[in-house]
């Protein structure tokens, strides 16, 4: 395992403390894995709905970098690829409520459910309304009636952009909350893999890939995928990627979206914009206009070398929300 | 060779068809190389000094990340790892001048010296005027008499931040040229790789290094480094590196400074984040005061594992210009 790390122990705490010496808008509590705004200019919401996220880390900037005005009131880093654990968290959302209640963003996976959910209970016993909202939107992952169902992946940053901005308007709790819903309904990722992670309690690769194999429908912990490839061009990685996010999603041809171009930790810039210019063709030829984007590294896991696309079908409502100011360490603009 | 490409040859066109539909606030001429501001608000200065950079590609966002408001006004792409040709060069610096003259920004090799020299001379012969500042900051180098002398890396992101504001304020080009110089006085950079960077063009990495080891002292091309050791834990490898740098920078300490701590692309914001723990740490046991920082992929390496760092040691002129509002897809902040 090659890593720029002091121990596996310790990464987490370690990393956070890197992000409070960066990042001044921030309180961190390293120890703890909470990070809220700091006060000031940027600082705590008054009377408004606080939305948090968090769960293991590993994934950075997701949630940390994303805590500030017009976006998250607090994040919550549990152990690599691991929950927090209910205290944490419901000392985190007692914290950062200002009497309106906190909404939790929560990617679905078991142990984040389970956690979030004790959390809440135990702060509405504290007198704080809480309510939780699901983020399940990687088609790589079959729909069941059974089963934990689908993963949460890269459209967790489009409802905490969104549902921030809509607190940070003042809306109440269940608007805020509709507003996440809504962004997770009409939202789908898939994501691709040319190497695994390496998670640093266990030192080496979660799977193993050929020199000329590509893994789709990877998961953000080094979840195998659905069908492993020989290595194709950008363009073919595009079109199978987009192939299985638009069959799900067939109500977004001619809609605008919003699209997220995702690194996974290891894939350097040149790769993703390369991605993003096959994206921009293949949509284009099949009517879907992309009305705003990002690429970059956004909702990682740890080293692996692939990316990640997520698309929201927008509408006036979520463009609005999109583009209102945000200043957190890693998005910003508006502000 | 495993890379989310089409074809070696098309890497760089395929790269700024990709910035050119993430980010509408550029205007893009992917065959050409050529990347300058789009009009409108955060468009084409008037009457003011044009700032441009370039060099080869696969450093990605620099330089055309850095094109908007506040920042450079022209980015010009070679090939990867090559100098774009004195032509393009000129095409651009012609396009960008706005009567006040152009600065070029360039990192010092030999091929960039060339082919931006002569572009300069071909300007000057159309009645545009321009100054060159060469920006050498990688103490790996030996400062000696013959050779070409130290690389240009990290610092090149400071000095077309802070020339790019002088320029926004509509300071004379010989102003603009000089605090460019005092920038890159003040700055200096070293790096360490986990794993060789590979090339398109050549498919297999330029070195390789063991399970175990950590080379120092790299370049930002796949240039070997001054020693190779056994892989050490962040808190040693920070150590290390800012050894090199403040042994070359003695002034420095008492003085505040800008720092950055830089992802070469296969290294993910987790280890990064650690990185940057660490340098508050060394920093603050050696006297020294980190007023601003970044931390993330800025000057990348292709898919490098490994990261630099620099140091700026900065005045109360140098940090007004480093904060002063920039509008550009891979820094912004205060527009």
């Amino acid at each position: 395992m090659k890593k720029l790390i002091n121990s596996p122990e310790s990464v987490v705490s370690d990393a956070l403390r890197g992000m409070a010496a960066a990042h001044p808008g921030l309180r961190v509590e390293a120890e703890k894995g909470i990070v809220t705004r700091a006060a000031g200019a940027a600082g705590e919401p008054t009377g408004k709905v606080a939305v948090l996220s968090g769960g293991g880390s590993g994934h950075e900037p997701l949630h940390a970098g994303f805590v500030g005005r017009g976006m998250l009131a607090a994040a919550v880093a549990g152990p690599v690829f691991t929950s927090p654990v209910p205290d944490t968290i419901a000392a985190a959302t007692c914290a950062v409520d200002a009497g309106a209640g906190v909404l939790h963003i929560v990617k679905n996976y078991t142990g984040d459910i389970l956690n979030f959910t004790m959390a809440a209970e135990d702060c509405e016993d504290e007198g704080v309304k809480v309510e939780q909202v699901v983020v399940d939107d990687d088609v790589a992952v079959a729909r069941t009636e059974h089963g934990p169902g689908r993963r949460g992946t890269g459209a967790t940053l489009f409802v905490e952009k969104i549902a921030g901005a809509l607190a940070e308007e003042g809306a109440p709790l269940a608007e805020v909350a509709a507003v996440a819903r809504k962004v997770n309904a009409n939202a789908r990722s898939y994501g691709v893999a040319l190497s695994s992670c390496t998670t640093p309690a266990k030192g080496s690769p979660n799977f193993t890939l050929g020199e000329d194999e590509i893994e789709l429908g990877i998961g953000i912990h080094g979840e195998p995928g659905r069908e492993r490839r020989t290595l194709m061009t950008a363009a073919e990685t595009a079109e199978a990627m987009l192939d299985a996010i638009l069959d799900d999603l067939p109500e977004a041809a001619g809609a605008p979206v919003i699209l997220l171009v995702n690194g996974l930790g290891g894939t350097p810039p040149v790769e993703l914009y390369i991605m993003r210019a096959e994206v921009e063709r293949v949509l284009g030829e099949r009517g879907i206009t992309v009305a705003r984007s990002l690429v970059g590294n956004y909702v990682t896991s740890l080293d692996m070398a692939g990316c990640t696309l997520t698309l929201c079908r927008a509408d006036e409502e979520l463009l609005r929300l999109w583009d209102a100011p945000v200043d957190t360490p890693s998005l910003r603009w508006g502000c």
